[in-house]
């Protein structure tokens, strides 16, 4: 199989009108934070929140009139189900989705919205894909594969040439992998239409194995585990796509589960845009080696928006924590009348905001005349709790930090 | 005063370069919630976060030499404060801030990372602006008005030239107002430019100036209070604003709390961006009036994204609650071994994911040898909620929901 640029222009003639024409925005606090120039392509804005729908669209498309009739299945537990589904529903072709047990009710909820037949089964993604591909069989369905496609390459391709439209200044461009679909359609692009270009690729340290089958990871080992990157959390790269990343890709950089916590709450602080884990591996990977790129024109693609609530309500609230703008602390004190009161005045005369306390008076390692309280708090930084900190126990209440960031002697 | 087209061009020219050109993006799942082809023009993604700098970089650089040389002055808790730092910082024009107490720290320190010396006074905004206003007078500082003033609403103007060069088939532009200076300037722009547009625009219920000053309200009682939307929180109109709505604007629009706390929840969780309160109430205009916009195109100018990460994460956190995604149920059981066991059994049988369990061992209102038990359950939709809740209860167990919506029969 070859990919050409001239694939990926038939594609984005074929999906005009059917996805979005996603724009490429400038970050000022991004730039500020990685010494670049810093601009992102907003695939979280695309119809469905990823861009799966291109390369779901230009292979649905390709489908001869008997294929379309009989209907498409695929296997996945996000972003490419909701692709497959949300064209399918369009095109009038009947869908099947298997999703491994355990999808979260949201994912099976919005993929059956868009008309398709939803199957939970199988442990995990590796084995829906089984039962995905035995259903094709006995189903005479076509199977609909997330990346090792040279026309979902194609489709995915297009956002290269979109980039390079809107910004066409740009020296690098950090793309996430998965099974490596989106860089392979973006680098054959860019590199054709701009061969000095650098094309980057990010991986999860837990997920590295595009960077294995380039050797270029320390760490072979490490493969698996629970990733907030689920998006790009793939075991083992594509037959098709492993070649074109091969010739084309510049370099990949792995990233770990904080680095990747951490890029998807300061889009959300700094960019104001919701981006999923592996929507956010871009920005981890510039993070963890902005000094390579310093003063240049960086693009990176935020691949999708699809993340839990919940998960990114915990994300919030941890970023609070770690920059010193909240605290946990347990305080030990007299179990008798007045004391509380005491701790609550000398942390408002620190400008600490108390949020939540919860009083705890059955507890067991501490002697049977104390009592322990936990507070919440918002602070200025991490300066700000190391003085609270000290005013408390200065006031003769010993306190630990449970959760948040100290600076200075807090004790 | 006049203002007119050709300051709005000439401030366009002006900003050039010193803001960003946002873009202006087609939103398919709100256009799917509302029947209408929803557009957003994203201020949130403008340096600072915010519309505010457009209006402060066109009058800082309206100022003589003198004026630039003796600085400027400015009461704000939010984002004028942001815009006129940044842009003070970057003409080199001495910037103070005045900020009321309780300013949140954050802000605080996002407007002296620009620059600005902060000074945090006043009780509320309006003794902030006077305290601003003598200070100006002792200091001989310029003060800049955030909205009552021509030089300010010709730069939130050029929002509506960049949207009508974006999507000129748009029919309805939906504009928050607080003082008035963004919907003024838009709408003297979009009205120039095609006079059979329609210039909407959303006030918070809590402060609905400006449909007082038109005669548009039911409830001109209802002022002040807090809100969610403080961007806009104005409890009197400009004196240079009022006349130029009354002349174009078309209808205004009130909006309560929870129709602009479910607007934040939307923009964030289908089309994943982050508006502030202020920054989501177009989108809460839209959803309370679509039926007069069906079939229409219409854009909504989501003017800011400067949310705190807290009140974020509660946002979320209900409207998980809302949509009967997650319950906390309060449960009665005796207190013996294996009972909470078999409540987590049914739970599981019944497919809820417990997320967190908070036994309470000290309580009054119940028997004595009964215990309660808190459990945080995700659920897939307000019928799960019911379904399991009807469970919990037929095994024995006296069940409250505490948070959390249940369709059916629970009991």
């Amino acid at each position: 199989m070859t990919l050409s640029i001239d694939d990926i222009r038939s594609a984005a003639k074929l999906i005009k009108g059917a996805v979005l024409r996603t724009p490429t925005v400038f970050s000022p606090a991004l730039s500020g934070l990685s010494r670049t120039n810093t601009y992102l392509k907003l695939e979280n804005l695309q119809v469905t929140g990823s861009f799966k729908v291109r390369g779901a669209f230009v292979k649905l498309s390709g489908l001869t009139k008997d294929a379309r009739s009989r209907g498409v299945i695929a296997a996945s537990a996000g972003n490419h189900a909701q692709g497959v589904a949300y064209h399918a529903h369009n095109l009038g072709i009947p869908a099947t989705i298997v999703m491994p047990k355990g999808t979260p009710f949201t994912k099976v909820a919005k993929t059956e919205k868009y008309g398709a037949r939803v199957v939970v089964k199988g442990e995990g993604f590796y084995e829906a894909e089984k039962i995905a591909r035995s259903m094709a069989e006995t189903e005479r369905l076509e199977y609909i594969h997330p990346y090792d496609d040279a026309l979902v390459m194609a489709g995915q391709g297009t956002i290269g040439l979109e980039i390079l439209e809107d910004t066409p200044d740009t020296d690098v461009l950090i793309v996430p992998i998965g099974g490596g679909g989106l860089i392979s359609g973006i680098a054959t692009a860019a590199k054709a239409l701009k061969p000095q270009i650098k094309v980057i690729g990010v991986e999860a340290a837990l997920y590295p194995s595009m960077a294995e089958a380039m050797g270029k990871t320390d760490h072979p080992s490490a493969r698996g585990g629970q990733t907030v990157a689920e998006g790009i959390a793939v075991k083992s790269p594509g037959a098709l796509t492993t070649p074109i990343v091969r010739q084309l890709v510049d370099d990949i950089l792995t990233v770990d589960e904080t680095s990747l916590e951490l890029a998807v709450a300061a889009l959300l602080s700094e960019q104001r845009i919701v981006a999923e884990g592996a929507g956010a591996a871009a920005l981890a990977g510039l993070m963890t080696a902005h000094n390579q790129f310093e003063g240049q024109n960086v693009c990176l693609v935020v691949s999708g928006g699809n993340i839990d609530n919940r998960l990114l309500s915990s994300i919030l609230m941890r970023a609070l924590a770690r920059e010193g703008r909240l605290a946990r602390l347990r305080i030990e004190l007299e179990d008798r009348a007045g004391m509380l009161a005491k701790v609550a005045q000398v942390i408002g005369e620190n400008n600490g905001d108390i949020i939540d306390i919860h009083h705890r008076r059955l507890f067991y390692d501490i002697p049977v005349k104390m009592t322990e309280v936990d507070i919440v708090v918002e602070t200025l930084d991490p300066e700000h709790v190391g003085k609270l900190v000290a005013a408390i126990e200065a006031a003769g209440f010993p306190t630990r930090i449970l959760d948040g960031t100290a600076q200075g002697n807090p004790g």
